[in-house]
């Protein structure tokens, strides 16, 4: 079984990262859209196209099933399959997890600048359940952050800090992570919202969602503990390598390639 | 008199505010190409385009010179002209303030990840005296905390901090602000550098050699003391207008327009 993912840069390797851990035994493919990055301040009709070149790209690679990890364009793609094949998007999954957890029906989303703008989560959230109240952050800082790899660090800590205050003022019981880089984050997001907060993660999420698709052969053990990655990405710089090492490690990638599309 | 000045995003508009404040009698045109920003992961061949179609803009709009206020762009417009109108980068005066202050021959750089990957500042100053040692640092979380306005905040001190320690261990006496908008981030990182470091804004530098070619009429007493600026940007989100207002206050702009390029 073959999995494609893709994401305007490499944050969408946190949600491969989660569902290769859950099904070591199927083949990933992952494109990063960066020469083109970031999505976020593009127009809705460039964001599409864009998702659809990748999407046409992954299908001529012969995969099972598609996952949009990538905020942006999963706002633009909210159909369940594309010329077929099945897809699955970050926000209707985050946004179902988070109904469930939630017990006082206050829910937080931390996002990039775009996202929290388009209101994409707390839309979900209020479709599935109109009572619940959503709070919502945007943490430009995140990103680079992560990207830096100040993850366990005290800037990365005081920045933390300043953004989810205003949510737990709040009194929310769950928090969603809404960016597909956050999950490098996560441990020190947790310890500063403290552990009673319940943490959303797309990836996580999207493995659990994707876990009906995934049956019999690849469920079955895997051969080895490492599953086949292929990265495929529209700039291939050497900084684009190191993150992606950085995100999937111990896991590894069998090829990296440039791609036009 | 009329001036263009143009960079992928509003960082360029510190560059601006230095003109203005030096020559608040000429006119100054603006352009972000916000909607493609940023410049710095895109190809040589598509930079080079970009900026030409924004020059051809700005010519329309008959300015008497150009000011290429992206380090990116200054990168691939190294003409001293467009169409017969003088054009101006901030790298060169940049450099060659640099060279000029510097005593011990030591010179550092701040800048984005892809400016100091591609070494523009650096074989800028070693082309005018190669016996000066550049010492580079990239910065990806400046340009967010600035966009943040947290500029007086322990939390960009301590990042500026480990930014600029491992300039200072190399005993630099010159500082480049190489990005438009660390000028927002200048009085903390002059505190943090110590006061005897020379801090090079390119702002100024830019303000200094076009001051020969402001004479006469526009060296005359401004009637009023608000300059004229006129904004334009490809994509006019209310986030781009908020930080234009940011760091051009106390100046106002008289006009903001979305354009199609």
């Amino acid at each position: 079984m073959k999995i494609g993912v893709f994401d305007s840069g490499v944050g969408g390797l946190t949600v491969l990262s989660a569902m290769a851990k859950a099904f070591p035994s199927v083949e990933f493919l992952y494109v990063g859209d960066t020469a083109r990055l970031p999505y976020g301040n593009k127009s809705t009709t460039t964001v599409r196209k864009y998702s659809e070149e990748i999407m046409d790209f992954l299908i001529g690679k012969k995969v099972d099933a598609i996952v949009i990890a990538c905020n942006t364009a999963s706002s633009q793609v909210r159909e369940s399959q594309w010329k077929g094949i099945p897809t699955y998007n970050v926000i209707g999954p985050g946004a179902a997890t988070a109904v469930k957890l939630t017990k006082t029906k206050r829910v937080g989303v931390l996002g990039t600048r775009t996202t929290i703008a388009t209101e994409s989560y707390s839309k979900a959230i209020k479709s599935i359940d109109s009572s619940i109240d959503v709070f919502s952050q945007s943490c430009p800082l995140l990103v680079p952050l992560a990207e830096e790899g100040w993850v366990n660090d005290p800037i990365a800590d005081l920045v933390i800090q300043r953004y989810v205050k205003p949510l737990l003022d709040q009194n929310i019981d769950t928090l969603i992570l809404g960016c597909t880089h956050y999950p490098l984050l996560k441990d020190a997001i947790q310890r500063l919202c403290g552990y009673e907060i319940r943490l959303v993660d797309s990836g996580l999420a999207i493995a659990q969602e994707i876990g009906t698709l995934v049956n019999g052969a690849a469920k079955a053990p895997a051969k080895s503990n490492q599953p086949l990655i292929h990265f495929f990405a529209t700039d291939l710089s050497p900084h684009t390598q190191n993150i992606a090492e950085k995100i999937l490690d111990p896991m590894k990638v069998v090829e990296f390639t440039e791609i036009k599309l």
